[in-house]
Formats: structure tokens, C-alpha cells, sequence
């Protein structure tokens, strides 16, 4: 964490999405004060959701407060898979919904927006029933949209020829609540988490994604977030020019 | 091809679906005739598509011919995935569309129904440009059912929440051509080709499927398909036997 300040720092970035587990590991207070000191805002928190948990309610109750110690205004929710042995995918989405409805007053309290992400279908089953922006914005829709938004990945979305409208819709409801950049390479590894490209090294149209949210009204952070082992091996630094040159290059 | 084939009629079963790597590796005439004989048909014949390739239009004008000296009424399409080095998915599906246009005629004249299957959004990049039920019907609008119709996949289909509204429409559009049951199993495997499961081992609503098709007036064979290393290991024999059980149990 201090590593990844000091960098940002250095290469000229002020503004960082951080994750839970790298945060509790550093210190939530510590990284608080670090990330402040250095003038570095923290755009979103990854991740509360999991609401296939029996302890969802109050594991997403402490992420909301994370988020507020941190001053991030999102709290990124990946929804969880199907419950174990489970094949009700309707009723584990429409729980997704009725949890993010039992925590929006605590969001609202706290000033964090929670954003729901939709997840490449091929991650439904264990990780996110929640598989297009479509499925996002109508969980959301009961709710302000100071409360719940949605999260653009273009990972997860590339592949659906609806996302342009969804996208629209989004932006009309105020509920773009982060934007994300990701690559779809393949073969996918084993598992298919850790297989996501840079920005351009993949078939994802990125920029028209990027213009897709403006165009929505979309003024917030981008954020490049790629999960990928090669990548991960390689030193900090390196990692920070890589993504910020093909940021430039496919994105901006 | 001979064991299949013995094997089917061995077991009871009396329909069967062929690939035709495999049927050309027997022979085509030598396929033809020991299924006959056997008293076994043909369902369909997997898989013409690929319009990505150069060779795209004789190759599936041959598949047609194959599928009519199989009695085959149905080639399963697969549709391909972006040309190499392309981003453009919409130019993507709109050449699938106006390919298959230009296959019509020849299918019509040789009695075969052109099948798209929507495969899971997974391969869209490096398989098939085709990640719904929605976008295969609306690629067959043009053209007349008896020309061009689309798979149902459990394996492709499960995660769509559209699913259920577009087997209605697809029934009601007369362009079921072919119904495949195959479950969804995690951990995906590299490359995620072979990590399909057999019905009941995974989280598919299988039953809902096929309780679905029927009620859009489907009345055609089912065909359990299931790619997966570990079962393609085991005897021919035992997987047939694994697979109606299977079947029995879960879809039927």
C-alpha cells in the first residue's frame, strides 16, 4: 500500500481504487491518512456484496464503513454466486435486490453509493449472479440513485449488444457509479479470474465504451483494472507506465 | 462411429447427433449407411458456421451436402468469433446474418434447416460472434423458418434471465431447431471448452428448459451433449449409460 501511494504519487495518478483485503492488511485508518497526506483520492472500494453469505448484512455494513474512512464514494458490490447446491438463479437475483434495499439507508447515511457490477456470464454460477447492466439498473431502480448505482466494466460487458441503450439508460438515471477498463483476451486460464488484457490487448472497442459513457453524462474516475498473473509478476512501477500508457493509448 | 453406432442401438436409443470431424474420419457413404441400416437417425449434423474463415462459403456448402446424405435435418451453426485482429462484433454479426442469407437457397434446396446456436458469451471473441437466443432469432428474421432456425443450449442459454421470453418467441417464430442439454460445472477448465457437465451436475435448470421448449410447441429429439476430458475418458459404453440416467433424471 505504501508502495502503490508512493507511486501514484510519483507518476503523476491522484486518484486510486483500492480493494479490501490490501486495505485491512495495511491498515484501514493507515491507509486512510497515507492516501490523504498524499493528496491521492480513493474513487471506489472494492468489494461488499456476496449476498449469498449468511453474513452479508453485516460484512456489507463494514465495507460501507471502510468506504466512508477512506472518503471513497462507491462501494463496488459483486452480488455472489447461487447458494450452495442451489439452481433458483431468479430467487438468488431477486435476494440481491432485496439486500441492497435493506442496506440503502445505512449507504445513504454513511454518503456511499453502492454500485452493483454486473459479471461476465461465464462468473454467474460462483461469483455474480448479476450478468448484464440491464439486470444491474433494474435491481437498482427501487432505489435513489444516490444510494445504488451500477458499475461499467467493460470486461464483463464487450460481449452484449444491449449495453450500448443499457449505457444510455444508465446515464439518464444517474447511476453510473464507476467505469471500469479491462481487455478480453484469450485463452482464458483455469478458473478464468486471473485472464484479463491491458487496455488494447484484446478485441474490446474501449473507447467506444469510454465514449458511450460520456456521452451519458458520465464525469467520474476511470478506472484500469486488470487482473492477470503475468502482470501482477512484474514490478509496481512498470505495472503503473504499462496501464497508464495504454490508458492513453485505447481509452482517453 | 461403429461402436457409437452399435452402441446406440445396443442401449435403445434411436436418434442420434453426429459431428463431422468424425463422420469424415469413418466416411461419409460408410456413416450414412451403418446408421441406416441400424435403424438410427440422424438429428443433426454439428457444425457449419465459421463465417470468419475465407473458405466460409463452399465449406458450408459442403456441410449442407452432408448433412442431406446423413438425413440430418438440421447443421448446427457456429457462428465463429471476430476476424484476426478485429474489435468490430456488430460488423461480426451483421456478415453472420448476411452469410447465412446467401446459404438459404442451398439449404432450402437440399432439405436441411441451418441452426444457429448463441454460444456462451465466454467464446464470443474466439468462437462464436452469437452470445444470444435474442441476437440468433433476430439473425434468422429474414429468411423463412423452414430455411433457418436456432439451438437451445442449456449450456450456452442458463444465465440469460431473456431466455425464457425468446423460447417463447423462437416457438412461436416456428425455429427451435434442435434442443441440447448439457449442466454448468465450476471450476472452468483453460480454454473453457471442456468443462461441461453431465445433466444433474451442475446448477442448470434443466427440467425448466425442457418444460419450456414443450410449451413452445417444441417436439423434436433432445440431445445431451456434454464436452468434458474426464467423461470422454471413461468407456463408451458407460457414458451412453451415464448419459440416459443422466437424461432420465434431469431433463425428461
Amino acid at each position: 500500500m505504501a508502495d502503490l501511494i508512493a507511486g501514484c504519487v510519483e507518476a503523476g495518478v491522484d486518484k486510486v481504487g483500492l480493494w479490501r483485503e490490501q486495505v485491512a492488511e495495511f491498515g484501514l485508518e493507515k491507509t486512510a491518512a497515507l492516501a490523504k497526506d498524499a493528496g491521492l483520492a480513493v474513487t471506489s472500494l472494492c468489494r461488499g456484496g456476496f449476498f449469498n453469505k449468511p453474513d452479508w448484512y453485516d460484512e456489507n455494513r463494514r465495507a460501507i464503513d471502510e468506504a466512508a474512512v477512506l472518503g471513497a464514494p462507491v462501494l463496488v458490490l459483486v452480488s455472489g454466486g447461487l447458494p450452495e447446491g442451489s439452481r433458483d438463479i431468479d430467487g438468488a437475483r431477486a435476494h440481491v435486490g432485496d439486500a441492497i434495499g435493506q442496506l440503502v439507508p445505512y449507504a445513504l447515511d454513511a454518503g456511499v453509493q453502492l454500485a452493483i457490477e454486473p459479471l461476465h456470464p461465464m462468473f454467474a454460477s460462483d461469483r455474480c449472479v448479476v450478468s448484464t447492466l440491464s439486470q444491474a439498473l433494474d435491481l437498482a431502480a427501487p432505489y435513489p440513485s444516490a444510494a445504488v448505482g451500477a458499475v461499467v466494466d467493460t470486461y464483463h460487458l464487450w460481449w452484449d449488444d444491449q449495453v450500448w441503450a443499457q449505457i444510455a439508460r444508465a446515464g439518464a438515471e444517474g447511476r453510473i457509479a464507476c467505469f471500469q477498463a479491462a481487455d478480453w483476451i484469450t485463452p482464458l486460464p483455469e478458473g478464468v479470474l486471473l485472464g484479463r488484457g491491458l487496455p488494447g490487448e484484446g478485441c474490446v472497442e474501449l473507447r467506444r465504451f469510454r465514449e458511450a459513457v460520456d456521452a451519458a453524462g458520465y464525469d467520474g474516475p476511470v478506472e484500469v483494472e486488470v487482473f492477470h498473473a503475468d502482470l501482477w509478476a512484474r514490478p509496481g512501477a512498470e505495472i503503473l507506465t504499462a496501464t497508464m500508457s495504454a490508458y492513453e493509448q485505447h481509452v482517453a
